[in-house]
């Protein structure tokens, strides 16, 4: 593992993106959305993105120089098209949009076709909580996961983020999967020859398997089973069948078509709490609720009751001390598709400095 | 077990219900919220709670005379004061005022405070549905589920809904517990002294069991850990800690707490679905979806697979022709209430019926 400064992450992503033509603040966003992620320990949805990301910019697969615009603008409702940039940028204009609209109508709902793989959805949220808004983020995903009773992937394991401001330091954060499992934990075991536990996956028959090699050629499966199942469609329903974006087989996969844009859909929606009580009220009740969590009785060798982001939030502010740890072999691929592409940023080099 | 028509266990409720002086509204919502649940095979929530839910009303537990009031207003968002009424009623009214305020605006949330056990979620969106809506249904409960590495319930199982309307017989309406199983399957599995799943619930002292009685003296978990945690700590703060009601270990336990009110929280959103695109569209859309999860592959063994909703709307159908059924010993209990209350119905007379 290589330690790489988080500003330095944030401009290598944003060199390379900008060297394949992408505008400033989409390369930006983009760049952000991944460290990010990497930051707060996602690193399945970190800088092992940008190739796949860069090739799509490449081949015209994203237009990341075409604005989202809205198709439709009802003030506390708004479509937006997402005209195929990237998520990243998409999902920060439109959370954006939905806290402008929270604030003049109290709830807003920002609805999003023709958009792409959006990173991690915790990206978006903090725009809302700046503005003392509770902020729930959707998006579709092309196939991974099969229904209840199914034998191959139909659709994503679609995300899900709910957010708060807390007066911690740490904001409430949920950002879900509605699998099981993420798929790198059975790619991990696949590699390691173990076995994968019951229920996280089936084959390419459709048949339950602990056979982690198995469960690769097949498909994760839902959370809880026909609840996982459930709200993925749900979450399909609210940002793809509703907003005019891909839904199940129809959001296509960012590593295998090369033809078709993604069209993923994304729903953001955002809550003005003073619209049901001054802001001070509401911190000093998710306070209470958050000292009551701490202070619950733990089962044996449990040290600490933890809510949803708060172990995300500390590995952030390790990632900002220390820098943000990457396997080698990533920097590595990184700093040659940079050289590739003839800009002077070398993550190796920064590594390097950040080691001192 | 019995099996009683539909109308005259809804009436038979009602008439409990208004002898313990609910009036006819409120005695009609409680009902058919329950009948509902029976009918759709989700017991738990179904006439089985009748006795508890009359005794609250007798000890003045619940107040079935003070209608809801907004306590603010601001169009698209309103926060209504339940005034410890039941939640069946609360919660019409609130889904109602969604709708209306949806139909204006786009979308909108009701938030609800100083409410009761409400029943089942699926309860509440039919409204919605008539409307051409998108609903999302939350409510809070008592403590029955620990934290991840709890020792001891610290939130309730609390529920969410989304169901939106579909052109074919059953809607998809998703209305799940963010606990891995009901607890009812832990009870019949100590009854039958057979051992529960991993996973499933923690004995008393937090440890994992498989010993369904030490389960139940212990609790059951959420659906996949942090996932299932983090949800219900999302629902809290919407349904909860947004509204004003109580939150975590604050929201009262009807079974066991006969000197404070419940003091449940709720949530009821609605999207108007036109602000997006024309009804047509967006059924023709969902048609397309279901049409692909029918034709999608199946395990072995699967002869069809479900969206969410679709099978309690066939028991709900079947339950319209044939009568609910329900237990012997229920039908019982509830006939000496009935007596008790020197009200002429008689589940058991009108059951004898059905079976003619």
């Amino acid at each position: 593992m290589k330690r790489v400064p988080v500003d330095a992450l944030t401009d290598f992503g944003k060199a390379l993106l900008a060297a394949r033509g992408a505008p400033e603040d989409v390369a930006t966003a983009v760049a952000r959305s991944l460290v990010y992620a990497d930051m707060r320990g996602v690193a399945s949805h970190g800088v092992v993105r940008l190739p796949i990301y860069l090739e799509r910019l490449e081949r015209g697969m994203v237009n990341a120089v075409a604005e989202p615009a809205p198709e439709r603008d009802d003030g506390a409702t708004v479509l937006l098209d997402g005209r195929n940039n990237f998520g990243a940028h998409v999902g920060r204009r439109a959370m954006g949009l939905a806290v402008e609209r929270a604030r003049a109508h109290g709830i807003a709902l920002v609805g999003v076709k023709r958009s792409n793989h959006f990173g991690t959805a915790a990206f978006f949220v903090d725009a809302a909580l700046a503005a003392g808004q509770v902020a729930l983020v959707l998006s579709n995903a092309s196939q991974t996961m099969p229904p209840v009773g199914g034998r191959r992937p139909f659709l994503g394991t679609n995300p899900l983020c709910i957010a708060c401001p807390t007066p911690r330091e740490a904001p409430f954060v949920l950002d879900m999967a509605t699998s099981v499992v993420a798929r790198g934990k059975i790619i991990f075991a696949a590699r390691a020859e173990e076995p994968i536990p019951e229920g996280w996956a089936v084959d390419a028959e459709g048949r339950p398997t602990t056979d982690a090699a198995a469960g690769l050629e097949g498909s994760v499966l839902p959370v809880g089973g026909a609840k996982g199942f459930g709200l993925a469609m749900a979450i399909d329903i609210l940002s793809g069948v509703l907003t005019g974006a891909g839904f199940g087989p129809t959001v296509n996969n960012m590593y295998e078509n090369w033809q078709d844009p993604q069209d993923v859909g994304h729903a953001f929606l955002s809550i003005d709490i003073t619209r049901f009580m001054p802001l001070e009220t509401f911190s000093s009740r998710i306070d209470a609720y958050i000292d009551a969590l701490k202070a619950a009785p733990r089962a044996p060798g449990v040290d600490e009751l933890l809510y949803a982001g708060e172990l995300e939030h500390r590995h952030a502010e390790a990632a900002r001390a220390k820098g943000v740890a990457l396997p080698s072999a990533l920097v590595d691929d990184l700093d040659t598709i940079a050289m590739r592409l003839r800009i002077p940023h070398r993550l190796g080099a920064a590594g390097a400095r950040a080691a001192e």
